[in-house]
């Protein structure tokens, strides 16, 4: 008996009775879908309400559907559709829609995935301890959700230090702007922290959910690392790896992936990931692999075999779903939980509703864009909260809360005066749409320039240094 | 969309509307269990024969639950309870029963599972093809059924090689002499057709399925390797390695794992192998990794990159379940289908009616055992088809085909003529059982010596030199 299986008589661990009170959920909806009799239906409901009286006892919490019990007293779940609750935002790892133009509620967010805001306490306290003025980013609110941020910070403060683990699906050659954003704040914690950083290009994970061959993956894992290493990484303390070829060259990492697979049911990656029957197994195995670099003895060759250094996670709250399995999973195979910061997501050009696609050029500004393409780009796509005429705004102001230009420059004009009082203008009507649009041109044209003319030193030699399992410039 | 989704609108391929089936077939039994409406029942029925006319119109196969789509026109499946036939016998990797005093019904099993016979056609045509007598397995229908041997011969006359394949899940240090009985056919395989042989040891799997450390199942996977290579094969043709360490030393096998993974959907695993939604996520996934070795390209070093080369797996028939999937996944990326020779199992000491287990010492004869051991096993627990007093067994004879010792001696006695003088015998009332018993005894005790001599030659750097990935002596 494995400790992964759910078939025993009495349920002795949370997950153990988690499981089967989503199995009597999916049977009592099933009975009912079915028409079955009354009394059927009844005893499936009384044995499914005893198992959540059993489920609160054990853990203290509410059960919840899609919500694998975890440490936190808010448990995490999926996004509405796994309970049902009347709201209009999805957020999964493949999947995050609004129907808001401010974009995703992320106060929401943050009460149903369980974790913590990003407050003026820790945003202050991150200043205190790294001795640097925060980033845009984190003064911002763009980086809005963290986990376990005061504990790393506390470990810190007594010169126990923590490593950075970032990455990236690559699905085709082309990043667009947003696609820099975890990578530019991780390159900021590198820097003010002084701390080794993993990144991990997911080539298998897009072999798994694409129409594209393994090669292509592994080649798209390449040049994406040309735009990641052109954001200026340390390459003595930065490992960048695709797990194509990681998986092959490290029996460690694949060790760790082994642990996780045994901790994790169908059951579970069910609930967290909305998989179901019909999915590969390539896909229901996967989320493991997304986990094993929050864990430092994936990388014996960076920590010499120490199981202990605590793992930091930027990325957006997408990705979150991989990180609390992996949160769940760590104490039970002797490992650190990664602590986490999330950010919010970054509007494609038409609006707040959605994601960009890397597949529609039209939806954002790609880091290969000409100052033209930019300029267009922006005038022609770029959502206005701006009245329809010059008198109107000029009468009402616009609205910046829906403005993408306006939502643009938070995330990349570095004077915070500067911004306000783009804002205030913008809202007052003393600043156009077109003013502001101008504004974000010239914002964006010499940022893209500086990076294609930085990616054109990237040679394939330095992409090598990059992504070769060796020793980092360390300290642990 | 990825080739192994089955939400599309129309079904594209045979594997498509068998999982369609599968699914319709499990509508209909959860309506039925639930007591449904009858219209509503009905109209479920009614597509569910739908799909079965449109399966047998695009595969020429009726439609089986449990049984994927094959080129062979009787379906495979794995065991009674897949279909509900009245069959007393089951077989998949993890379960091997029959309530039979002689053993499972193998020429049912080749109905069952789709292979073909290994005849007296065949036999011969090894012996013309090698040049060489027929192993003792072969003459005796040890190795009972195959998979497109006549294939393989064909194209070694055409002097197009091949590769073999075998393997065994290290779940403890202590091995039993039924687990030779793979090793000593690969070995003479090896040797008449002078081919390269790749033997993998499932570590990996039995840390997912037992309560074993990984640590401990790769510590076993070395010391099973030890009696393996005492077994004589040719460090120069010969790769054994642990799952666990070749995954993470080899990027082309992991690149075959994924491609598989791709290929198969959790709806395929669960009507294979039986997993439920609350097995962990690395059984489902691990088929993939037992399929992988089935295809040249994932040993590089040894056929330099090559996709064609051929391959020949000698195992026992319970691992048939892992290979039908190979299979049929081949074609799909590309690789040439495995052929196969199934042995039948070797009793445990107590009887044909269950397999040998590694945790009972009683249950069997080990490679660790003293002539002893040996000698008191075989005469306390080796279940005998012989009569209750000399006197009844004198008058009556004895029943070989149930008696253990004679089966024993089927395996491991090479004399043709003696075996059968020794049934003879028996069978006539000659022969005592305590005779027949001390013939096993003094069969097993030199073989098993020997091989205890042969594994004390066997080092550490002897193990490293066959475990290491590297160029073999063959030619392709």
């Amino acid at each position: 008996m494995t400790d992964c299986q759910g078939d025993g008589e009495g349920a002795k661990s949370p997950m153990e009775l988690y499981e089967r009170l989503t199995e009597q959920g999916n049977k009592v909806r099933s009975l009912k879908t079915a028409k079955a009799e009354k009394a059927e239906i009844d005893t499936a409901i009384q044995l499914l309400l005893k198992l959540k009286v059993d489920y609160k006892q054990m853990t203290g919490q509410d059960y919840k559907a899609g919500s694998p019990p975890s440490e936190n007293s808010v448990a995490p779940d999926n996004g509405p559709a796994a309970d049902g609750a009347d709201d209009d935002d999805t957020v999964d790892p493949w999947n995050v829609s609004t129907t808001n133009a401010k974009g995703v509620d992320y106060d929401k967010l943050i009460v149903r995935f369980g974790s913590s805001k990003v407050d003026k306490e820790l945003v202050d306290r991150i200043e205190k301890v790294c001795g640097q003025k925060p980033h845009r980013f984190l003064r911002r609110g763009i980086f809005f959700s963290h986990r376990d941020m005061h504990q790393v910070l506390d470990a810190y403060e007594k010169h126990k230090s923590f490593y950075l683990y970032t990455g990236r699906g690559p699905s085709s050659e082309a990043m667009h702007v947003g696609h820099l954003i975890p990578f530019i704040f991780t390159k900021w914690l590198q820097d003010v922290f002084d701390i080794p950083l993993v990144i991990q290009l997911t080539d298998d994970e897009k072999y798994l959910w694409k129409d594209l061959t393994l090669e292509e993956c592994n080649r798209f894992a390449v040049e994406n690392a040309k735009d990641i290493i052109a954001c200026g990484f340390d390459v003595n303390k930065t490992f960048i790896f695709s797990d194509l070829d990681y998986m092959g060259a490290s029996p460690e990492f694949y060790r760790n992936v082994v642990k996780i697979q045994k901790c994790v049911t169908f059951n579970q990656v069910k609930g967290i990931f909305g998989f179901t029957d019909s999915d590969c197994i390539g896909k229901i195995s996967f989320p493991a692999i997304q986990a094993a670099p929050s864990f430092s003895s994936s990388f014996p060759q960076i920590f010499r075999g120490r199981k202990d250094i605590q793992c930091l996670i930027p990325c957006a709250i997408d990705q979150d779903p991989y990180f609390r399995m992996t949160r769940d999973v760590a104490p039970r195979i002797g490992y650190t939980k990664p602590a986490l910061l999330h950010s919010t997501f970054f509007p494609a050009l038409q609006g707040a509703q959605t994601k960009m696609s890397a597949s529609d050029a039209n939806t954002s500004i790609f880091l290969t864009d000409t100052p033209k393409q930019i300029k267009n780009k922006i005038n022609k796509h770029a959502f206005s909260g701006g009245k329809d005429t010059v008198e109107e705004h000029r009468k009402h102001g616009g609205n910046a809360d829906v403005d993408v230009s306006f939502m643009y420059l938070t995330f990349f004009l570095e004077d915070d005066e500067q911004l306000e009082k783009i804002r205030q203008d913008y809202t007052s009507g003393a600043l156009l749409t077109g003013e502001l649009k101008k504004i974000l041109t010239e914002t964006l044209q010499p940022m893209i320039a500086a990076h294609q003319e930085r990616r054109k030193q990237v040679t394939e030699d330095t992409v090598k240094q990059f992504m070769t399992p060796r020793p980092l410039n360390v300290n642990f």
